[in-house]
Order: C-alpha cells, then structure tokens, then sequence
C-alpha cells in the first residue's frame, strides 16, 4: 500500500498488528477516525491504555479484575460453595452470560498440552488445590472443553483432588439443544445413549 | 456479554465503536492486547493519538498529508500538468498502487449526491478549478466511480471548465482484464462495444 502519509501508516500497522485484522481493514478503521472529531480517537487510545495499565488478575480465581478480588469473588451473595473450574476467562463471560450459575469460578489459564509445551505447573493449579484445602469449597464443576488436552486436565485435577474429598463433576455432554441426531458426531451420540438420563415429565 | 472488569468493558466498547467490529472480535482484540505486555498497549494507542493529532489536508490537492503540502505534490519530478480527480483518499492510493500514474492528485471529498445532500459547494470544486485557472494545468483525468451520482459530478466538473480551456478525460471504462464478458453487465457491454477501440498488435 502507497501511503502519503507516515502517521496513517503507523496507525494503519497498529491496527494491523493485531489478530484478524489486515493493511485493508486497519486502513478502513484509521481513515473512520481520520473522519471522527480528534477526542473521538483519543478517547478510543485512553480506553485502551487504561485498561491494560488496570486490570489484574483477581488473587482468587485468577479472573480479569479491577481490584484484588474480581466482582465475582467479591460478590458475598454468591455460592461460596462451588467452584467451577474453566481454560479462560471468555469461559467465565460465556457462563456468567447464561445467568443459570450462582456460585464462583477458578481459571486455569489454559489446558494441559504436552504438544504446545502446557504443563501442570504453567496453570493455575496449585492455587486450585490451596481453595479447596481452606475447606469452604464442597463441588468442583469441571467446565472444560471436551478435548483430549481438557480430558487430561480435568483427569489430572481430580486426581490431584482425590484426598481432599471434595466432590468432582464435570459439565453435561450430549446432544446439543436444536442439534440435529444425524450430524452428531459418533463419541457424543455414543456417550449419550451410553449416560442417558432418565426423562423428566413436564409436570415435574 | 457480562464484564468482571469494567476497564475490559470500556475497551470493548471503544473497539466496538469501530465500523465492522463487533463485540465479539472487540474483545478478542482487548483480550489480545491484554496477553501482551502493556507497552505494546500503549505504542498501539500512541500510534492512533500521533495519527489523528498530526495528519491534515494537503493544501494543494486535500490529500491526507503530514506537512502542508503532502508528499505527492511535494515532489517536483512528478507532471505537474496532469491533474487526476479522485472521490477520496483511498482511490489516490489505489492509483499509486498501480505505478501507472506520475501525475498529480485533486480530492473531491465525494460526489455530489442529492440523495445524501451532498452539493458542490460541499465538495473541493472550487479549488480545483482555481489550480486550473493558476495555468500549470494542461489535463484533468476524472477517475470518479461510474455510477450515477459519478456520472453527475463529472458532468458537473467537465461544465465548469469549460472556459479554462483544460482537457478532460475520464478514465476508459470496458470490461476488466480477467472478467468474463458473460457475465458483464449489459450497460457496461454496451457501451464497450459503441466505444470499442483499434486493436494494437502486440508489435505495436
């Protein structure tokens, strides 16, 4: 691309250095502020510098937080009694968006990968094991994706849990709602006739 | 979508404000940023800052330029007897793109669109017909979008110099290299056809 200009092409390699984004999409971005009253772009810059001068981990659940605690830790309403165990923290955006979860959450930081070099001690394991040994936590719900790597982990984890006698679940597999049978995958429609539930009435 | 952290939330939004850009990819563009160290944070932010605090019009030719006169009329050993008009900024870098052009640059800022409420008097006419009037000048190359608010605005342009004496062109309009004549559209086929031109031998 011919640029007139070496502050746009600076703009332009910003945007463009980020995931996703290419010179033509970072170009139509740039001349969208160009277009933009000058407070527009320097509001958008002191967002963004803001927050990754701000946030932090929360000490608890390893959590993106503002403060110590993120609000979910800090949130005494909630379930202290549960904790559910997810890779990330766009897991815990994607739960909290369902609003069927009251209790807190613990994120690993990832899965254990032998391939990609992830083991036990580069996730927040440790910290995991430390929670339920303080003694408020009564279930582990295992919210892992179901991989091979998130199969490990979550192996891993109850194993590491055994003593502590905490109890371990893990997240229902089956049949997605408005999935179709025919385009199911063998593993999940196979597990799923394997540890079918028993129908629950509508009266129930 | 639920934030633990407000901060995120913000920058999701700012990303979100942004054309084409949903919450979805604005916060996989914040989370990106947040695994990255914070400078590249703020060098990203300063780039946009610097971009919009720095850049204006070219005083010549309303190009995006960093000083006065941006670098395309800046350059002497460019024709300055040649004259392209062009809607906006983006097609001056198509153009450059090519390497087909030595010429000089006149940005419109538009077409005159009735539609929109977009008049002459809101587009640079004026000017350009002042640096047709200063006398260098000798041909303007109207590159404007064959559609009917283009086909309006070169009208219009072709009008009002008329008495300066300057030649006008457009750029040739056909089929494109490549395109497959079954699929043309018919007006474009038409007038390919009434306006078809010798054929020069490849000795030529």
């Amino acid at each position: 691309m011919n640029f007139s200009s070496r502050f746009i092409e600076e703009a332009v390699n910003a945007f463009a250095s980020l995931p996703g984004i290419g010179k033509k999409t970072a170009l139509r971005l740039v001349l969208h502020l160009v277009k933009q009253q000058p407070e527009i772009a320097v509001q958008f810059a002191e967002a963004i510098v803001k927050m990754r001068r701000n946030i932090r981990e929360c000490e608890r659940c390893h959590n993106i937080s503002d403060d110590k605690l993120c609000s979910i830790c800090a949130n005494r309403s909630r379930d202290q009694s549960l904790v559910c165990v997810v890779e990330g923290i766009r897991d815990v955006m994607a739960i909290e968006g369902t609003g069927q979860y009251r209790g807190l959450y613990h994120v690993l930081g990832g899965v254990i990968s032998p391939i990609e070099g992830i083991g036990p001690s580069d996730l927040n394991i440790d910290s995991l094991v430390q929670r339920v040994n303080e003694g408020a936590v009564k279930e582990i719900i295992m919210a892992i994706s179901p991989t091979i790597e998130g199969e490990t982990t979550i192996f891993y984890l109850s194993k590491k849990l055994r003593d502590t006698g905490v109890q371990v679940s893990t997240i229902a597999r089956g049949i997605s709602f408005g999935g179709d049978l025919e385009y199911a995958d063998e593993l999940t429609l196979g597990r799923s006739i394997v540890a079918r539930v028993p129908y629950k009435g509508v009266n129930e």
